[in-house]
């Protein structure tokens, strides 16, 4: 538990600015927008690499499905319209959390590259890091895999406007980092991940 | 910077918890939502607060006007629903950043206890400590200074809905702190916030 004093209350007008934070926390921020078909492992790869930075003492959250649908989002549904709206209110809170200093990773499909790229403005326009993770692993390969039967409930027409079967998938075409799970087994692509975060400057390498 | 070493790789099935992500970065989230009328002193204080705690190094992230209204909320307007939504929002946000660990600043005016109530649930149905800090600062007062002219503006019905002169404010009835900076100055505010942190396990007195 951070100690603080309460006898040490020294403060400057207006806000802390994020070079400040940074410094105090020892730490930068940035977002890495993990994008891919359903079941490409972006989620897999995303929930390992943040338990390798946290455990090492990084500052790393992630934003999924789980911990969005069901509450910031949970007033949205699946039009074309409230697919836009869910990304970019991902987008606008990964920018507040790379704000804060944290290594933010988004694990959502987010098929259309406008909606990737409105998440990469609002980050650049706010002199944030935006590195766009293409998790490029063939349909053939998702629907193999299918491990909630979502491609065969598309297949079969149960479920309309599905990515990659009766809706496009816009794969990246200026993405920071490819990784390609069904070549590369689990820990090599974390360990690209976090070479990738080395590099950028985010981490230092051990 | 973090050192991260791309040779220790490892986790487990799953995603990180909460407690093992408190424990790794070591510390504790929680939000803190201030309300009060405009211009009672929410931001002054929330503001200096962040600065001691984070100059401290502890992990304080603040939600105003600033950073909300201009991105994740420029979406809506100042109808009683978007009030609403704007307030739900926030509250959705702040549970993400306390999950994340964050000592989580929030500083609204959040007129309606039904909203308030509505955030506070978000956070103890997900296990989060929710304190609410009422910045009771008597009407007068916050007219007096009226930094922006607002109140000046609502009194000619300039601006319609202002809470305190033609929309209600409803002082909350179960604040876990009170602040009354017509009485007592910014320090002493300020440290309030601090022990009460600290009586509450969120970070330690030095």
């Amino acid at each position: 538990m951070t100690v603080v004093k309460a006898t040490n209350i020294h403060w400057h007008e207006g806000n802390i600015t994020r070079e400040e934070r940074w410094k105090a926390l020892k730490r930068t921020g940035c977002t890495m927008w993990f994008t891919g078909l359903s079941a490409s492992g972006k989620s897999t790869i995303a929930s390992a690499l943040e338990q390798v930075l946290v455990e090492q003492g990084a500052d790393c959250y992630r934003l999924d499905g789980d911990n969005v649908r069901f509450g910031l989002n949970k007033n949205l549904g699946f039009s074309a319209e409230d697919r836009a709206e869910n990304i970019r209110r991902i987008g606008e809170v990964a920018k507040l959390f790379a704000d804060n200093g944290s290594i933010t990773l988004t694990s959502f499909i987010s098929p259309y590259i406008a909606d990737r790229d409105a998440a990469r403005a609002v980050h650049e326009e706010a002199g944030l890091k935006f590195y766009e993770v293409y998790v490029d692993t063939p349909i053939e390969v998702c629907e193999e895999r299918d491990p909630k039967g979502l491609y065969k409930k598309a297949r079969a027409g149960e479920i309309k406007g599905f990515t990659g079967i009766d809706d496009p998938y816009e794969a990246p075409t200026k993405a920071e980092l490819v990784l390609r799970p069904a070549d590369d087994d689990l820990e090599s692509c974390v360990r690209q991940c976090v070479e990738f975060l080395a590099k950028q400057g985010i981490v230092k390498a051990g």
